[in-house]
């Protein structure tokens, strides 16, 4: 079908979203995804690049020349459009920026580009509707008109001064519903949320989910009214923040996806494992410490896995509790009543466990002594666990690390090492040897 | 101040928003709280009630009669006091829904409820603006003013026949700047994206992302128009089914905060705790049938940990990848290309982890041929359980069980005890004990 029939392809994807034409891109080679975005009109082909695969992307603009990259911009809102120069290599940005033929869509787009990737200042656009306050309904109302057509999607409508600075909003319905002479000084509603422009991208996401925001507008530090932020922007952070947690907890260190290649892979997952071997090493070290009770006590060796499996669970479950609770801005209390409460769990969960492990042991081995080791050495492991798990990422919050990094192979591998050590000493002292 | 002075505290809460309001609430004890729930208008409490935590909320409505309640759902939202409704225990159901004055309101909450709190129809409102399609562009926009009044937000306007069933929408711009002659028939948008009542939530969710829509019609299986729904709602959907997925890959089997009992948390835990204890129980009996290897190769024994770490590591690592995958249902090629990759990357990693492990223990014992079987056995090991992490969840995944219950534990719990097999087996052989 690719090879001559243009016609009757463009009449095939005609009645396609741009949505799933991107996805039936991703699957083309990449000369007949090529040669697909040069044949289509550039206002779908934009939203098609835009829907696409990041990586896909790039190799089809590397296809595509500065001009032809221009054209798709000046067909994207300002924030999509920042966002795809964003990805081009440091050279290849300016020609193209060079190359938009609307002036102000370029100031706009250049402006954004200035802002940090993860504020509100990088996920805002330009687009928004807005009114001063000394216009009356009827101005407003053919003012909106002519703004609109810019904007994809008219959430609200923003009242200014005369210096450009955030007044209030007007509702869509009032303007509807009220006679077109009053003044907007007196229809507006001068209480409206707002985020400064250096705020943080998960900030953001916080008022707009808390206060349910479907759109917000974005001030400088003097409330000028700079852009706007819409909710579909805020799923997104939404989705990649969750995605970088969940990645984080298993041990992945770089966000990637199924698809990506292999050294891709190898670099992201490497550097827990290498953590996890030298954790693994230490534990052996420490067990070779002990060498001397392998004689007598050689089930005690025998249960160094489980230990150490334990010790890593509680605190893996500890920490993901906190990160959560952290990330959800839902933690109340102090550290130390935090610490409390995950020593009362693991004080129930302990004896639980324990007790159980405790009677396997007595019934394989017939051994009281050991048995009593291995199974308080759990006990007091679990504790251990279960309060460094709560330590660390709370540690790590207060000194404005992302604590997400602490439930992962890092808490693992610690508390192996802490837990295999405790063990052992505790047999030590209990078996006197 | 909560004792005496009503007019005070209304002045101090009224010009806050309810999301803050009910921050507020959540801290204070039940009396204090239900104290102002009874005091302020119930047009702001219903918003209130519906920002708090669901523990917290049930705790409130308990004190409440079904006359104050029914008071409460007359202002929600209809979806909104579906959900209320639905977390009262059941006697007290139908006698709320009794005191529902609105007749037209009560006959949409008791139709919601019927739905599966998890489709499509579980997150709909009846609340939407529809127009007929014989209808001229004056007449829908009288109509829609008089329909607006009871919509919070007006997102789109849909368009039916005259027997409901859903035929396209209009968009607002569009009505603002078209003849108000003009029939309906002649403007409206034929395309429209739905979804029907019995969808799931999750498919719901993708839907909207992937087409970046804000509300999306709700149609029964003849394309009768149901309801609505809209993206404030699926950030929740996003956000629960991202929170679930993070709390299974830290073994946590139940959606707990941080805030729940003690007792909740414990139940959560303990499961997948007993899964663990069970794991390492196997691995120590495994280990006991290899005990005659403890005399010659004592070492063999202390990296048993190393070796179940790093089959847990790694088997997480494949695992979560895919689960992500699915869940983001970006998963690309056949289960054989799948596996095939993971065995690619795990002979890359394994080759680079065993032999730093081979150095190690050969420099730390000159025993060639234990440190052989040691650095031999990871990389077996590390290459069976990438193998096991990217089997198990796409298994599960075509059984329609979620996969993500494959990342957590019962990954880490299994290659446990296969790592600690294959280890032991390959040191027999190569040791030739």
């Amino acid at each position: 079908i690719l090879n001559q029939d243009d016609e009757a392809l463009l009449k095939l994807l005609e009645n396609e979203h741009h949505a799933d034409i991107a996805e039936v891109l991703e699957d083309l080679n990449l000369e007949e995804a090529t040669y697909i975005i040069k044949l289509l009109d550039s206002d779908l082909t934009s939203e098609i690049l835009m829907e696409m695969d990041e990586d896909d992307r790039e190799k089809i603009l590397q296809n595509l020349s500065e001009k032809e990259i221009a054209k798709e911009l000046d067909e994207l809102d300002t924030d999509d459009a920042a966002d795809m120069i964003a990805e081009l290599p440091e050279d290849r940005q300016q020609k193209v920026i060079s190359n938009i033929e609307d002036k102000e869509h370029k100031a706009d787009i250049q402006e954004l580009l200035k802002y940090d990737e993860n504020s509100a200042g990088g996920l805002m656009a330009k687009e928004l509707v807005k009114v001063y306050d000394n216009w009356n309904v009827l101005k407003c109302v053919r003012e909106m008109r002519a703004q609109a057509e810019f904007v994809t999607r008219v959430h609200s409508i923003y009242v200014v001064n005369e210096n450009n600075q955030l007044e209030g909003r007007l509702s869509l319905k009032d303007l509807l519903t009220t006679s077109t002479k009053t003044p907007i000084s007196e229809v507006y509603i001068p209480k409206v949320d707002y985020v400064n422009v250096h705020d943080s991208a998960e900030d953001v996401a916080r008022v707009m989910q808390k206060y349910d925001l479907e759109a917000i507008p974005v001030v400088d530090d003097n409330m000028h009214l700079l852009g706007r932020i819409t909710i579909d922007d805020i799923v997104d952070v939404i989705k990649e923040e969750a995605d970088k947690d969940y990645q984080m907890a298993a041990g992945i260190s770089q966000d990637i996806e199924a698809d990506d290649t292999l050294w891709q892979h190898s670099r992201a997952r490497l550097p827990w494992l290498f953590l996890g071997l030298f954790g693994g090493v230490g534990a052996a070290a420490i067990m070779g410490g002990f060498e001397e009770m392998i004689n007598k006590h050689a089930v005690l060796f025998f249960f160094t896995p489980l230990i150490g499996a334990m010790a890593g669970n509680v605190g893996v479950q500890a920490s993901a509790i906190i990160v959560q609770s952290i990330a959800n801005s839902d933690l109340k209390g102090s550290i130390a009543n935090r610490l409390f409460k995950e020593f009362s769990l693991a004080m129930v969960n302990g004896l639980a466990l324990s007790i159980i492990l405790f009677s396997f042991t007595w019934f394989w081995k017939k051994e009281i002594l050991t048995s009593l080791a291995i199974s308080i050495s759990l006990f007091v492991v679990i504790i251990v666990a279960g309060i460094i798990g709560t330590f660390i990422p709370l540690f790590l919050h207060k000194q404005k690390i992302d604590p997400a990094i602490a439930t992962g192979p890092f808490i693992t591998t610690s508390n192996d090492i802490f837990g295999i050590l405790i063990y052992f000493s505790i047999a030590k002292m209990l078996l006197g040897i």
